[in-house]
């Protein structure tokens, strides 16, 4: 499967997809789409807001803003598709033949290798997701009142896509022995969380202040 | 636009379009599609829960989760497309003609009128996505353990729609002048917030402890 197939779905097929017993999509590929649902909002609102002459002081920062925005939401929609390419190894490094001491070896090496590549997509989804939220405490006064909710979406659904990708993370690092890789990937999962609850209550705080202006 | 369009788009387009400047799809199409992905996943729990021996003794229940989620999936894609829909109308309103009293008079009504129902799909779409997180909360100790983090990930997406939703009320309401319309709104917003943390958190933390069971 090609970064083009899972992206080329209609919506439609996406979610019957997802809601069936079928092994992907799964949660890895959700929050890669929400992810990516997230920073095109932000693309949306810095689209509305350049070239308006109320807002020509600041253009060249929104343009900085828009051009962020696309390349994470681009780096978001590869990493759904490619959830679905390490599950696939994942299911198929599970099939290996274990009759001998040997193949069980090699087996279980593979397991252990892929789930590794498992826990790390749904980290780097995280981190994608996460450096779109200071995008919306910078747009969250820096638009027209009536797009600031979009804003707001797009805080709250960056956030929900850190928060679900951190749970792929960890459901992967439950099954693997490398404990410095576990630590350390741990520790990554700590630092994105730092300050993530406060930074998107204050852009919500800006948000709702502004809607009912 | 049919219903069949926005959810029959693939999702590159839709999510090109929703980056554009365009006019739609906005913040209330992406909290119809997060909601839809969040039942989406109950239903993939379901799916694979179904038909398995260690489950038989729930099956029913499960069935009718299922059966749940599937509704309320699809009531948030046809609402997807209705957020599409309410919006055009609302274009179309603010280009009435304004140059006589009485025909300022009639877009104003129109105005308002519209506005109304543009407050009542997003509170739709919040009230049905409120409604996929009792359906995680059933599942999250009945399911195999290494897809309980598909149901953290659905309360999380689900929960994440009902605020996001909410925005999308209020940005409509501000601009109302029924004010009983208003106030019962706001009384309706308040209902779907209470509890609904709370019952995520718990949802999430049953989904961490068997995480790492």
């Amino acid at each position: 499967m090609t970064t083009e197939m899972l992206n080329e779905q209609t919506i439609s097929t996406f979610l019957d997809a997802l809601a069936s017993s079928a092994p992907t999509p799964g949660g890895g590929s959700v929050a890669g789409f929400s992810g990516a649902m997230a920073a095109g909002l932000v693309s949306m609102v810095c689209s509305l807001t350049i070239g308006k002459k109320q807002f020509a002081d600041i253009e060249e920062e929104v343009r900085s803003i828009h051009a962020q925005a696309e390349e994470l939401r681009h780096q978001l929609q590869a990493l759904a598709q490619a959830d679905i390419e390490v599950f696939g190894r994942l299911s198929a490094a599970y099939k290996l033949p274990r009759t001998t001491d040997a193949d069980a070896a090699t087996r279980k090496a593979a397991i252990q290798q892929v789930t590794r590549s498992a826990a790390e997509v749904p980290l780097r989804i995280a981190q994608v997701a996460a450096a779109v939220v200071p995008l919306c405490t910078s747009l969250s006064n820096r638009c027209s009142r009536i797009i600031v909710s979009d804003v707001g979406v797009a805080a709250l659904l960056a956030r929900a896509t850190v928060q679900s990708a951190i749970l792929n993370v960890e459901i992967n690092l439950a099954g693997l022995e490398d404990t410095i890789f576990v630590r350390e990937t741990r520790a990554q999962l700590e630092d994105l969380s730092v300050g993530l609850g406060e930074e998107v209550e204050g852009i919500m705080s800006i948000v709702r202040q502004r809607i009912n202006q």
